[in-house]
């Protein structure tokens, strides 16, 4: 065993309502040891998606929740310092499930979203970020659920975010004309800056389905949904017939100690004969590679772009996860902790 | 002109919550003449479905309002009577948008679910039913839509209505298996026994979740939604992954004053990644041929069957209308006023 000390961030209590930095309370634990076929991390990065508040409740999921007194589950970024696997050395950078802890332990090819080895040139920001699961779930769902056409409008909410942004950016690349919907001006400017939208929505400052009915005149072919809620209705009520309507999330519905309120208008889907559906990343196990080999090279030529917001220390890792649920963080939201 | 007097039922005022028969206002009118084209009709059934209540709303939806003082809108069927079409004469017996009236005139060809003559053989109410606008419906909802696999679990709610009872038995024929959730003992009896369902539930008697979860453990694999509310809530909880929610109607929510009540539990499509999707008749009207074609062989096959409330008069119009929001109706309601 290593004399070192592993700090962790655990969860304390289950939040009622909105999560707060009281939910969470710090540990320390010795640095494990590698058994055969695992490897020891020390994390770098934390990663945050809003599926994260998901995790610390019991409500009904598709994940079971994390234990209180448990070390909070997350994405993150880090380096091999210690290895009983035979295709990893100290040294090595790697992404996984590593939890708020400066130490991990982990078992490549074990599980889903299991390790990756992060190859060269490839840094730890573009590997949580537009390569990780939020960039893995933006592909497969505006790919495979949503299906855009050249020419086909289509309309994504949490636009500024880490999924909506290249969600948007790929139905661009296929062709779509591509209306992000974001709060605030700095986010909506990046939007049609930046990562090239063609109309930006700010929804704390405009009405949402009036504008979507304006810049979408002919109705939307694809909308893709992080947020839920209003939003979700002000893009039903503008749906074209035979429309996909992909319900990625519905972080507005995350902190509200309920379930994610309901589209009230959810026949408009009868009216305007269309599809609605869900998916989770992990349908999609087998075409990660597929995935991360697309999104990396639309990088490289230059078509996708991303942004990050990386906060700093080892004792910010809460406060910045509440920053998503308060809309401060423009692209993927990442703590360096080390 | 002829002489003979036109009963009409027409359309006195928009229904604010639960439609009644002071809605509804007798009319009188000239029995018109055929232009040439066109076909007049001595309608002797009219048949009904919930979507009429939409009709009489201004509320958003997929067909225009019936204006105040206008005829209220149905399907029905009838002789011809005069005739300036040459694919028609006098003594064919049709069926067709016919409206509430004694006489009606029709343009056969020229519009959806324009005039069909009544094959020999093809009574009045198979015609109007199971070969009319819900045995379409029920068609192309469950197998476009919904495409049940052999070995699939499904369930169907208002299951003992017109569209419904249909719904099922074609799943049943594709090879799955069916559960039917409609109101009180006596419907559930005909599921069973006379429709061939596998299961039936009570919802005025049972709690439906907890009956799903017992009788599809392992999930629903498609659901056909009549009713929406809390039935659809309760299918929600209990679908399997890749599941086909099929959105046809939502009668639990037409009397309410307001638009139907969402699913809370809508995000059920993330968690068991599944599609929801509405879809309307319309959309397959160059295929009505094939499907009138399907459902008549298996009619005459005797692998599909169907019920008819057949109520009398013309005085009764109205009247027997509200019979499907009192679910008073087993199989498809008529009305027989000739």
């Amino acid at each position: 065993m290593n004399a070192e000390i592993n700090r962790q961030w655990l969860l304390a209590s289950r939040p009622e309502s909105m999560v707060g930095v009281d939910n969470f309370a710090r540990g320390e634990a010795a640095v494990p040891t590698p058994a055969d076929g695992q490897i020891l991390v020390r994390v770098t990065h934390v990663a945050y998606e809003p599926a994260m508040r998901g995790w610390m409740s019991e409500r009904p999921g598709y994940t079971t929740a994390i234990p209180i007194g448990g070390v909070m589950r997350s994405q993150g970024a880090g380096r091999v310092v210690d290895s009983r696997h035979p295709g990893f050395k100290p040294g090595d950078r790697v992404s996984g499930m590593f939890g708020w802890q400066d130490y991990a332990l982990a078992a490549p090819g074990g599980e889903l979203l299991s390790v990756q080895k992060l190859t060269d040139g490839v840094t730890e920001e573009t590997a949580l970020s537009v390569l990780g699961i939020t960039g893995l779930t933006a592909y497969f769902g505006m790919l495979d659920v949503g299906r855009p056409q050249p020419g086909d409008t289509v309309a994504v909410s949490g636009a500024a975010g880490a999924t909506g942004s290249v969600a948007g950016q790929i139905a661009r690349i296929k062709g779509a004309r591509v209306i992000g919907i974001a709060g605030g001006a700095e986010k909506c400017a990046w939007l049609t800056g930046e990562a090239g939208f063609d109309a930006a929505i700010d929804y704390k400052a405009e009405r949402v389905s009036r504008r979507l009915r304006e810049l979408a005149p002919e109705g939307l072919n694809v909308f893709y949904d992080n947020v839920g809620g209003e939003i979700l209705e002000a893009a039903l009520n503008n749906i074209a017939v035979g429309s996909r309507i992909i319900i990625c999330g519905a972080i507005s519905g995350y902190n509200t100690g309920a379930l994610p309120a309901p589209p009230r208008n959810y026949m408009a889907i009868v009216w305007k004969p269309s599809i609605m559906a869900g998916f989770l990343l992990g349908q999609y196990a087998d075409r990660f590679d597929e995935a991360r080999s697309q999104l990396g090279e639309w990088v490289a030529d230059g078509r996708l772009t991303y942004a990050v917001d990386v906060q700093e220390g080892f004792e910010t890792v809460p406060h910045t996860f509440l920053r998503l649920f308060r809309g401060q963080n423009l692209g993927k939201q990442l703590c360096r902790i080390a």
